[in-house]
């Protein structure tokens, strides 16, 4: 493994120099707790780390939101519509005292990661691919040390100065 | 965990309470447009509406930049990495001339859309099954009145109230 140097390229963006730091939170971590640091911190996604922070996971808002939405209830419109209106907006306290681990599936896909020396070409194409608005950002060790928004992934590319 | 005190049912919400304004583009307009607008108005998707201000499909964030993204990038990571690196933040130019309706399947699926009166555990059930951080509102005429964001949806929610 080469260390690139960029005498000539410095210019061109890595995954490291849009990655911003984030809240995680662990599979012991209460669902509710999960949903809370997300909204909190306006994320688009969160990365569940394990004991050594490495992701285990990194969950789209709507994976999120999952967890705490009672599996009966996504798969079935007409059963939703029988919830009388008082209890349906407090579904969530069905869940929410549940951890991460569990109501997520034993086996989670392979978490959405780069390496920090990723091109933002290859963040977007993950992003597109696994439709992961999140993309964790590893060390050579698989450490988390950040996470790219889809957010500033857009405002980072040229994509603004095309006409304005 | 305290449970709120609900008189009547008036203060149930509903998509209506929690829908905001959002800007929307149509398949005409240029792919570019498409990803600055999502940006700009930091929504987590876009509403496509027809010429009747009808949703024709509501995308997901990762949806919007996969339009921009060149389908061979998206399926290939080998081929991503040969990109050399001057070229890796300017990918999206190759489509951003093109527009929203060129780059769409031509059936795209059923728009992500509830009406005004859904509750707050059916926009939740939606979001999750179609895995859509965005969910369109809409009046009897399927004309489009607003939108709720996940973010929004889980503001709203009681989840803060529980340990807080």
């Amino acid at each position: 493994m080469t260390t690139p140097v960029r005498t000539d390229r410095a210019e061109t963006m890595q995954a490291r120099d849009i990655a911003v730091n984030v809240p995680t939170v662990t599979v012991d971590d209460p669902v509710a707790k999960a949903v809370r640091v997300m909204a909190v911190s306006r994320l688009p996604g969160l990365v569940v780390v394990d004991a050594r922070s490495r992701p285990w996971a990194v969950l789209a808002g709507t994976q999120v939101l999952r967890l705490a939405v009672p599996g009966a209830y996504q798969e079935d419109p007409a059963l939703v519509r029988t919830v009388d209106e008082d209890h349906a907006d407090v579904f969530w306290q069905e869940l929410a005292d549940r951890t991460v681990g569990d109501v997520s599936p034993s086996r989670p896909a392979k978490p959405v990661t780069v390496r920090a020396d990723a091109t933002l070409l290859e963040v977007a194409a993950l992003m597109a691919r696994q439709h992961s608005p999140l993309v964790a950002v590893v060390d050579d060790d698989g450490v988390l040390v950040g996470a790219v928004t889809l957010e500033r992934l857009i405002t980072s590319l040229a994509v603004f100065n095309a006409d304005d």
